[in-house]
C-alpha cells in the first residue's frame, strides 16, 4: 500500500489517491459515438478523421447538433465499451492507491443514472464511495487526476496526467500516456 | 470578493471555497419523509419524536424498511422543499465565495437526476458546475464543508461545519450552526 504520512487534515497516514476521467479515458465514448454517426448518417468517420479535434468540427456543419444531441439520449451512456486494459490496471492500482472516478456529468445529466449503472458493471472492484459526478474537477482533492481533458488538468490542483484522445494530440503542458499499460507502467515507477 | 492569494495549485488567487450539503441542509428532505410516512402509514412523527436519532430508528421495526426505501423511488427527490432562508443566504454566499453543492447522492443513485433537476429549480443563481454528487466527501477539495453528518465532516480535509439535524444534537465536536442565518452570520465574521 502506499502511503503518505501527514499529509491529511487531521495528520493521519493516508493512500495516495488517484482520480480518473470516465469518458475517453475509462469508457471508450468515441468507439460509441463514431458507431452511432454511421448507423444515423452511413458515413464512416475513422479515428484518423477526427484527430487533433472534436467530434463536432470533423463532421458537416449539418450534422453537429445530432452528434451532441446523442449524448442527452437515456441509455446512451450505458453500453459504452471499457477502454482496453482499463479494468485489469485500475484494479491493480487499486489493490495501492486510493482510486476515484471522476466524471464531469453534469454536461449530460440525464446520463447520471447510466453512468452509475456502467460503473458498476465494469468496475465492480470499486465501490460507488469512489464515484465522483462534478460539474468542475477544481473540486477534486486527490493527488493524481488522469483526464483527456486539458482544461481540466488546469484547474486540478495535484498531479494531472493526460491520457491521450484524438482532440488532445497537440496539448504539451501535461505527462502524457497513450495507453493503460503506460498508466500501470507510471505508477509501477512510483514505488 | 473573499480570497486568497497563493493557495492554488497554480499560486493564482482565488476565491475561498464552501461546499454545502444539500439533504438536512439545503432541502428539508426530513419534512417530506415524515409527511410520506404519515401518509403510508397514518402515524404522525413529529421532529421532537425523531430528536438525537434516525427516523428508521424511531418507527416500529417494521416499517423500517419503507422509511428507506421511498429515497429510490424516481421522483421521491424533486420536490422536497428548500431549507427556510437556505435560497437567499446562499445567493449572498455565491457573489462572495466559490460555492459547490455536494451530496452524497450515490446511496440513491435513482435520486441523481431529481436532484439535478432539482438544484436547477431552487438554486437558479448558481450553475451546474458547482454540483457534486460523490460517494464520500473525503474528495471535496473546498475551505469549508457545512454537513449535517458528523461522518462526512470527519473526512472532509477542511473546516467542518455542523448543521444542526434532528439525529445530530449530541455531536460536540464541530462548529455547529442552527440554521442559514446563522451560517450567513458565520460567514459575515469572516470578512
Amino acid at each position: 500500500m502506499v502511503s503518505i504520512r501527514g499529509n491529511s487534515a487531521k495528520g493521519r497516514e493516508r493512500r495516495i489517491s488517484i482520480a480518473v476521467d470516465l469518458d475517453e479515458v475509462t469508457a471508450d465514448t468515441v468507439a460509441k459515438r463514431l458507431q452511432r454517426y454511421r448507423a444515423d448518417y452511413g458515413v464512416e468517420l475513422s479515428r484518423k478523421d477526427i484527430q487533433g479535434k472534436q467530434i463536432r468540427d470533423a463532421v458537416p456543419s449539418n450534422h453537429r447538433e445530432a452528434v451532441e444531441a446523442c449524448l442527452d439520449e437515456p441509455g446512451f451512456s450505458r453500453d459504452i465499451p471499457v477502454m482496453q486494459n482499463a479494468q485489469r490496471i485500475l484494479e491493480g492500482l487499486s489493490r495501492r492507491f486510493e482510486i476515484f472516478i471522476a466524471t464531469s456529468a453534469m454536461d449530460h445529466p440525464v446520463s447520471l443514472y447510466d453512468r452509475y449503472l456502467w460503473l458498476q458493471e465494469h468496475l465492480p472492484f470499486l465501490t460507488d464511495r469512489s464515484y465522483v459526478f462534478c460539474g468542475s474537477k477544481s473540486i477534486l482533492k486527490a493527488d493524481f487526476l488522469i483526464d483527456d481533458n486539458p482544461r481540466n488538468l488546469e484547474i486540478f490542483s495535484g498531479t494531472g496526467i493526460l491520457f491521450t484522445a484524438h482532440h488532445n494530440v497537440y496539448e504539451t503542458r501535461f505527462k502524457r500516456v497513450d495507453s493503460w499499460l503506460e498508466v500501470g507502467a507510471y505508477f509501477d515507477s512510483l514505488v
